[in-house]
């Protein structure tokens, strides 16, 4: 039931006519008694932030919101004032229909960049989205299904933790394919909904180390896109005292962020359409924690070693190289690289290793190729995926 | 003639069985009279820097060089100490063949990486390699046809330049297909010669000049290979004065070696065999140097824009989404891009303009995207082609 498994939410879904094709398009996740929760939102990093993100951004400066509309088929991104004034009628639309102000009603979009928004669809759509709007499985399941693009299934994840005195909380979640993965829609949304009360600058803090080691841990083909947002809503129903910054709640609350993170973007991944397989580059060793996220990113992100992953190619030397051409302090002759830990490079030379065996290894879906630096004790890893004929299929054209 | 067209020098190529196809693999330039020429070499950034780079590196101290020995078929990279007492025996043995010091023999490998090299054919190859050297078209010739690996066509340039009082100089060169180009062989070569007396600083400062706008503007993949090199002989023949840095005669050398080079790189991107489009990317109006070439790069190494460029697809939307990514200052409501001259967007939003037109520029062989922040008064332009499925079927696996 995902997002609305937590207490006291509520979620719809429906096809308005923004996709040509009749796919659900327009979805809503609120509040179930549509007063504003705690929330905090994780957005792009591109200077070119779509009209929604902006919005969004400034819908979140007080920490509070009731409610979260989502769009897919088009991106609302690169559509300037124009496109600003149709997020914020999003809003307007979605407060009308829900008696709450506009300023408590977040807003995203995913789909192509640069085409302006057809408003018509989405304004008869939202007051028909509003009353559908249920608190069980069918209304979290037409949420999810509505704001995929190009992803084969709905992603969801839900997780429990445990608050002072017994007590238990929920967190649920929805989300889309990341840019990396559906790089024609180059947009990866998430909503996350807990029963906790949470003040707004832990939650923040908490949702941000968890897209730090999740979503930001991710990369295809290292772009990033004008659209991804991932926002999170705590109502506070399960009545615990509002968790702060530190202490053992944060700390579980934390986890219970990260752990669902972590499994969305593991589903992103793993439905990586143009993809055949799955690797996580791990550098250990590096003498700083920006050398290894420097380092794994550098390597996750060539198309060489994606090429050869396609090809069941455990051709190290080109792992070795861009490691080389990351700038992250190294020896090259004091560098290690095991596939699925088979050690086929050490100290910067080939190695003996079971051939037949790593042929074995090359061949399956997920392969793990860890990298030792031996300059020190910091370790990034980061998910990436192979680099094939149906990636370029996908990509060639925006139709 | 490339690179014996400059007086005195000579060159050969040989097949001497490095590779299995029996093609020719090893090349040998020298000066005429075996005396030692000023000499300058730019190589590769990556911290995994081949055998040959570093011993070439080493010899290149004292700014003098008579020989350069080259081998295709194997990179001798993440070859460790043995590999470097294989690229410096290249090097006795060439001393030995021509009766000059080793370290004044440069040496110059491409192929795969991680493969001892083996040295039987290369010890062999290299008295017979001495043998065949000639100062005419036809020693040219064999020279680059010997070192290319995947390219389907030598590279050569010359061209001339005035000196003091009326006397003119030749600059000659062979090169070999980038690593961005030709990526499994991951390796551009370039040795450039010329007849005029150049103080070796000098030298130096003029092959960095040349070097930055033409090889380092070329991107395909962003890969940065552990064996490229860029390397220049100026024997003095024509018996000018040596020229120092600055003056009239400076300013001729840098630019014919800037002239042979771009031309050179031209030729690489022209030859790339996976790609069907040769795209310039040029973004102007940067607030720093800086700034215009990191957002050059980061749209000439998007695998979605080269995807894009694949399908004909005039998506700016990518464009301006890597921009944004890449860190530059700009806003993103000043941006426009424009395909071959059409303004596709203006003011960071979709303009209107001719579609027939544009599909019909996006059909050809080239396309120039041009960028303009409106930030400042600086520029940068980079080379780079579409992604294709032959370039992953190059890349699948090294055999």
């Amino acid at each position: 039931v995902s997002v609305t498994e937590p207490a006291g939410f509520e979620a719809a879904g429906i096809a308005c006519g923004i996709k040509e094709s009749g796919a659900p398009d327009l979805a809503l996740v609120a509040t179930g008694d549509r007063r504003s929760a705690a929330a905090a939102g994780v957005f792009t990093t591109n200077r070119v932030a779509a009209a929604p993100v902006q919005i969004s951004r400034k819908h979140l400066e007080d920490g509070r919101a009731a409610a979260i509309v989502l769009n897919s088929g088009n991106a609302n991104a690169a559509t300037g004032e124009p496109g600003r004034t149709d997020a914020l009628q999003m809003c307007e639309q979605v407060g009308d229909a829900l008696t709450i102000r506009p300023a408590d009603v977040l807003v995203c979009s995913t789909g192509l960049i640069g085409i302006p928004l057809t408003m018509t669809p989405i304004t008869r759509g939202i007051p028909l989205l509003a009353e559908e709007l249920r608190g069980d499985a069918e209304g979290a399941g037409a949420a999810a299904g509505a704001i995929l693009t190009t992803d084969t299934v709905p992603k969801t994840s839900t997780v429990q933790f445990p608050l002072d005195r017994g007590a238990t909380a929920t967190v649920g979640s929805i989300a889309k394919g990341a840019a990396m993965l559906q790089p024609a829609m180059a947009t990866m949304l998430a909503v996350l909904t807990t029963d906790a009360a949470v003040e707004p600058d832990a939650l923040h803090v908490a949702l941000e180390g968890a897209v730090d080691v999740s979503f930001n841990s991710m990369s295809v083909d290292g772009c990033t896109s004008t659209n991804d947002t991932v926002l999170v809503l705590a109502n506070g129903v399960v009545g615990n005292r509002p968790i702060g910054t530190g202490g053992p709640a944060f700390h579980a609350l934390a986890a219970a962020l990260r752990e669902v993170c972590v499994d969305l973007a593991e589903q992103m991944a793993g439905d990586a359409e143009g993809a055949t397989k799955f690797a996580r580059i791990v550098v250990r060793g590096a003498r700083s924690l920006d050398d290894a996220r420097r380092a794994a990113r550098a390597v996750a992100n060539s198309q060489l070693v994606q090429c050869s992953l396609y090809g069941c190619d455990p051709y190290w030397g080109r792992v070795l190289s861009e490691l080389g051409a990351s700038g992250a302090s190294m020896d090259a002759e004091q560098v290690d690289i095991a596939y699925n830990g088979i050690i086929v490079c050490r100290d910067g030379i080939a190695a003996k290793h079971d051939a037949v065996a790593l042929e074995e290894e090359m061949g399956g879906r997920e392969i793990e190729i860890v990298c030792d630096l031996h300059r020190g004790g910091n370790e990034a890893g980061i998910l990436t995926t192979d680099l094939t004929h149906a990636y370029i299929d996908e990509n060639m054209g925006t139709s």
